[in-house]
């Protein structure tokens, strides 16, 4: 799938006053903005059902559905089956950046990725709210989780 | 473009024994295997020419051939234009995790992933040269690079 859709904030760059970021390091032509928000999960133990790890269309419609659930902007996903019963690799990409995914049903893991730019507006609490979710419903026993601020 | 490919180790699981992480937590069902590695860099100041930060074509082409020169399997790609002259997301889906890119010309900034989950094989060395050709393709006068350690 592909949808079509404008780059929040692609249109109508801020203004480059106040380009200092917060810790002094002055990017260049870079506009003052939140920081950007990369949620890194690595969630063993997953018990959700088999369905939601091993079938390609399945999980890009769950994964899809919680994008649009989070208030953020699908512009296309792929994904990918590794064969009957086998894990599934794919990506949400955003408006707002990428959510990726990759499950291992017989190790009960699955990798997760929700990163916002955060460019223009602060997605931080949709991405929050989109890695909670999807956490959630693969009900890990062991996540690992890294926030990652990136500027 | 979405090819078919087998993930590696996918068909052959590793042995269950030594599933103790080196780090001394065991994961549930997981084998001992290295760490992923994550590679996320943000890349001020990128002095390339525009086309490979606008041309979603162009983008998508220069990043297939990086993926394969550095020695990791496309399963599919997918990138989005944000309309003449503006930025460009995708993804490349890998067998081994996935490639993520963002470009934004008018502030010549690129945001950039490199994932392998390195579940059977080290596959960090070929994430190293992927993530170094790009970097180098972009030619940024600042680059934040984050290693990010997964397992």
């Amino acid at each position: 799938m592909n949808d079509q859709n404008e780059r929040p904030g692609r249109a109508t760059p801020i203004a480059a006053s106040g380009s200092e970021h917060a810790d002094g390091h002055a990017a260049p032509g870079c506009a003052s903005r939140a920081p950007g928000l990369h949620l890194i999960g690595d969630l063993h133990g997953c018990r959700t059902g088999a369905a939601r790890m091993t079938d390609a269309g399945a999980l890009e419609a769950f994964c899809r559905q919680a994008v649009a659930d989070a208030g953020l902007t699908i512009v296309g996903s792929l994904f990918h089956s590794f064969g009957a019963g086998q894990g599934v690799t794919g990506a949400v990409v955003l408006a707002e950046s990428h959510l990726a995914i990759h499950t291992w049903p017989e190790d009960a893991l699955v990798t997760l990725d929700v990163y916002v730019c955060n460019y223009r507006g602060d997605s931080s609490a949709r991405a929050e709210a989109l890695f909670g979710a999807l956490q959630q419903a693969f009900a890990p026993t062991d996540a690992r989780v890294h926030r990652v601020g990136r500027r």
